[in-house]
Parts: structure tokens; C-alpha cells; sequence
């Protein structure tokens, strides 16, 4: 295994303790228990919390800060963080007008968070975001997981915080763009689990895995390594097929990496996909390229589509300031 | 050899198509040459060109845009572009004060720069950028080789340029940062050239190459892996040594992902190089942490650190817009 670290066990915290340090204009970790918080908290805002295992950053760390989370509760690598952890982020970021919990449909994730959520005293409600279209089911997950497109729910839903929605409100915007959202990925290599020491599976030097999930698990099928457009047909065609978008619609598209492929291939992957799109009628409102939710080094790339009318639309293009994601301030 | 491409041949193009698109508010291509420019001029303003081999994105496309370059000129992959691209991106993007070109030390970078600013019609300087204090002299370098401080130089010089410095002014404020920047990396695994098709370098499962270059040329020596504390000690140690900074310094860290290492890590190496600095009593004045001057899909990092008085500081902070660096605007 072959990574900058100095001890697998002291790993995420020497990391938080760089992130926080890099960042200390717009983060502070949080006391009992890691968790990363604004350092500002606007009074009378409802306070946006989501979480999951480390190993897919920027998400969900690097989208704390104004106009997307308040905080975020890290667990170890592909590990879920605990019920202690997301209640001591409310207590510290609650002003008053409740908690909205944002959660990756990932078994452990949703008990504790729901654990979370009993235990918390303040107002609260959770959004499950389940964008993911390869498979019903999956290693760690009952019913469809949460991807890539968790992003398009905390930027869209942070920003209509920010403006001061209701958590009732929040909560049926949020459920409204996970259902808007679909996301489909597939891997070139496996990554590699600290605490494992070993990739978490073997793949040939001439073949991917379709529908791959971002923690290495399995996917649709696997198959050969095919074309750039291949690639991005059948991942877009997943996508479109899910949504049922008609001609004409507007949509956000986000090219996400897993860590180990370039930019310069993520951005031929947005020429493969903006072929299918088009085909289809679909109009790029606007766009996402890079890696934003990753699994380790894994090569690879997820597309995901959601579809924004006017409304979300703005809200995407709000102001936000955040490590991963800043734009209009 | 596992990419997300289409064609080796057709890599570059597909891939500068899908950036243009994704920036489209930004940037445009050139015509005569594939070349990246700001969709909109600023009169009277000294034009910023920089290019290079592809491979190392988001350095020079991805810094594009008001605050940094005008115009950037992408070769193949480690492969300077040529004179043609440079004159063409020169005639498009010079609005009469002149044209500063930024060149990274490779002998054929300096070679093709040298011919176009011979060739071009406007009032021309060149800095050159030779920041790695790994080696003298190199694969494709006589003397040091230019590698992720360039963002620096970009960056600084870049809202020099956008507040009217004249050229001579930016020519020697460009020397200054040069001068005052210096960094070095490792390498963990190889990179591969698209039109190689096979690693770049063979590299056992338990070595590192320390003072890699950014194209997986040699560095200092092959060591076995050593922890994160140890790297960030060598590294930063060189940098030290070399730009003999004093107790009490402020500098602009920047830890650079080469493109197979995840952010997890990356910011484990903020903590670590905290360390090494803090010993040393030096100031981390600002921070910036990511995957920013790349090679392809090789997995390690380099560190990069540049002296900066409160001029060059707030230069650094001044409003950036381009598809990589965002802020104050």
C-alpha cells in the first residue's frame, strides 16, 4: 500500500487537522467528537448537517461554509460516523431553527443518522439522497445509493437555507432534487482501504466495472474497457432512462472523477456525454467538472444529471464559500 | 493502459472541447492553433500567455480567466506546443500594452516561446519559471525545471496585470516571485503517456521517487516509502535551504496533488509540513491544497512554498476567476 500517511489510526485526524488549518477562515472542528463546523453560524438559519465515511473528499468536509452545509461528521475511511458525532455537531450549530440531516443511502449511515435524529433535542428532519441508477441493493446499501449527486442536493438546498427556508421547506426541496437527480459511474482500478492494506477488489488490466459504487462495490456487470463515448453513452443513456427527461429539459451535469483519473480525461468525458445529451434534446444549463466525490484513488468517473428549473437554477448559482466549492463571493 | 479516451490521436481536441464547453462563461478556443483565451478582454491591460505540455491540468487552462492568464497554449501531452500556438494566442489576446509570456524551464518550452516572441509584432518579455530545487539539469532541462510555483507566479502576476502594472513592471515583479518560490516532490507511481501506452518509469511497490519531476522524470534518488512526516521533512527541508528563509517569514503554502493522490492525503501533508515550518518558525500566511499542476494519473505530491510580503499577499487575495482558482468574485 502506498500512500502519504504516518499512521493508518492517527490518519483522520492528522488530515482534519490540515483541512481545518487550511481552511481556518471557514472551519473549525468541532469538540466532542470530529466533526468540521462554520466557523460563522447565521442566527435563526436552519443548520444543514451530512456525513458519511472519509475517503470521498471534498464531500462532505469540503462543502462546509456558507451557502451549503453547517456541518459535517466524518467517520474513519468507508466507515459511517456515529450517532455521538452528528449530535454534538447539532448542538453546536443549531441556532434555533432546526437541523436538516442530509444522508448517503448507505445502511450504517441511515441507522445512525436515525439514531442521530432521536437523540437530538432540536427540530429536525432528513433528506435520503439515493441518486444512484446502476443497481437496486448493493454491498452496503438497501434500495439505491447515495452518489455524486448528494452534491447537487447540499449546494441547492444550502443555498435556499441560506435565504432562510423553513426546515419543513428544505425538506421537500431536498427531496425534491434528490428525485430530480440520477448518477451512474464506472471504475478503471479498485482503491485501497487503509485500515485493508490491499485494493478492495481485482480487476483486469483490460476491463471496468459498470455501475461501479464509491466505495469500490460492485456494479452492473463487468465488461471490457471500451470507448470515452461508449462509456458515456451508456452511463448518460442509464441516466436519462431513470429521469425520464423529456426534449428541451434544463439540467446541471457533473462530470465527477474518483480520485486517480486526470482532468484532462474528466473534460473529454464532458465532450462524451454533452454527444449524448445533446442527442436527446437535453440542454446543459450548467456545468460541474472534477473530482468532488471520490473513493481513494480509484480511476474512474461518475456522470450525474439533475434537472433544475428556474428556480433551482439560482439556487445553484448562489453565492457559496466553501474549501471544494466557491463562487459569487 | 486504461483511460477515458476515445482516440490517442484525438485525446487533446475532445478534451479541450469539453473544458471550453464547461467554461464556456469564461474561456473560448482560439482559432489558428488550439489555444485557450478569456472570453472577454480588458483593454490596455499588459495580455498574460502561459502554455505548455498537456498532462498537467488544471495548469494552464484551468487558469484562464480574470486575475490570471489571458491566454494558455496547450502542446500534446509533454509536449511543448509550438511557435504557431503562441503567435496565434499573442495576435488574439495582445490589446496593445504588450504581451507577458510565462514559461516553465524545458528546453523546448524555451525554445518555442523564444521563437514566437521573436516572431511576435507587440512589445513582448518572457519570465521563466524555475522553482524545483530537486536537480540541476534534467531529462528536458538545462538547469532547474518549472513546476507548481508557476501558479504562484500566474496567480501573483496575474492581478498585477489586471490592476494596469505596465509590462516592465510585471516582468520584474514575475522574477521576484520566481525568485522567492521554490519547491520540490515524490512520486509514489508512474504516470502513462497516452501515445506511450506503457508507465512512464518502473517504480517497485515499496519506493518512492524523491524530487520526481512533474513529467515522472528522475528526482534526487530512489528511496524506500517512508511516512508522511519523514517526506514532508525532506521536502520542505530543500525548500528551506534553498529560498533561506528567516524565523518570522510569511509564506503561500500550496500542497500539490499530482493527480493520483487523494485529498484525504493531501491535507495529512498540510499537517505534516505545518510541522516541518512551524519548526522553523516560519508564517503560513494562506494555503492551497489540491491537485493543481499534475502528472496525468502519477500518485504523490509536491510541496511548494513562496515568500511573500504583505504586496505579494494581497495580490494573492485579490479576485480570481477561472475554471481552477475562484475567489472574490
Amino acid at each position: 500500500m502506498k500512500k502519504l500517511i504516518n499512521d493508518v489510526d492517527s490518519l483522520l485526524v492528522e488530515s482534519l487537522d490540515g483541512f481545518a488549518a487550511a481552511h481556518a477562515d471557514i472551519v473549525t472542528l468541532g469538540e466532542g467528537g470530529p466533526f468540521v463546523r462554520r466557523r460563522r453560524l447565521k442566527e435563526g438559519k436552519v443548520a444543514l448537517i451530512s456525513g458519511g465515511g472519509s475517503g470521498h473528499e471534498p464531500l462532505h468536509t469540503g462543502f462546509v461554509g456558507h451557502g451549503m452545509l453547517d456541518a459535517a461528521c466524518p467517520g474513519q475511511v468507508f466507515t459511517s460516523p456515529t450517532p455521538d458525532q452528528m449530535l454534538a455537531a447539532a448542538q453546536a450549530v443549531d441556532t434555533g431553527a432546526g437541523v436538516l440531516f442530509i444522508v448517503k443511502n448507505y445502511s450504517g449511515d441511515m441507522m445512525n443518522f436515525q439514531m442521530a435524529a432521536e437523540m437530538v433535542a432540536c427540530e429536525n428532519a432528513t433528506v435520503v439522497v439515493n441518486d444512484d441508477v446502476a443497481v437496486e441493493d448493493s454491498t452496503y446499501t438497501t434500495g439505491r445509493r447515495g452518489v455524486a449527486g448528494t452534491l447537487f442536493v447540499e449546494k441547492i438546498v444550502g443555498a435556499a437555507a441560506e435565504r432562510g427556508d423553513s426546515l419543513a421547506a428544505l425538506k421537500v426541496l431536498g427531496d425534491s432534487v434528490n428525485k430530480a437527480t440520477a448518477s451512474m459511474g464506472v471504475a478503471l482500478t479498485s482503491c485501497t482501504v487503509p485500515a485493508a492494506g490491499k485494493p478492495t477488489f481485482q480487476i483486469g488490466p483490460d476491463e471496468m466495472e459498470m455501475g461501479v459504487g464509491i466505495h469500490g462495490e460492485p456494479g452492473r456487470r463487468r465488461v471490457k474497457l471500451a470507448s470515452a463515448d461508449e462509456i458515456a453513452a451508456e452511463l448518460t443513456g442509464a441516466i436519462l432512462k431513470d429521469l425520464s427527461l423529456t426534449s428541451g429539459t434544463e439540467v446541471v451535469l457533473l462530470v465527477n472523477g474518483f480520485g486517480g483519473t486526470p482532468l484532462l480525461e474528466l473534460y473529454l468525458m464532458v465532450t462524451a456525454a454533452r454527444r449524448v445529451l445533446g442527442g436527446a434534446g437535453i440542454k446543459i444549463a450548467r456545468h460541474l467538472t472534477g473530482s468532488y466525490v471520490t473513493s481513494l484513488e480509484m480511476a474512474g468517473c461518475s456522470i450525474s444529471v439533475c434537472a433544475a428549473d428556474p428556480a433551482a437554477l439560482a439556487l445553484w448559482d448562489a453565492p457559496v464559500h466553501t474549501a471544494a466549492l466557491r463562487w459569487g463571493m
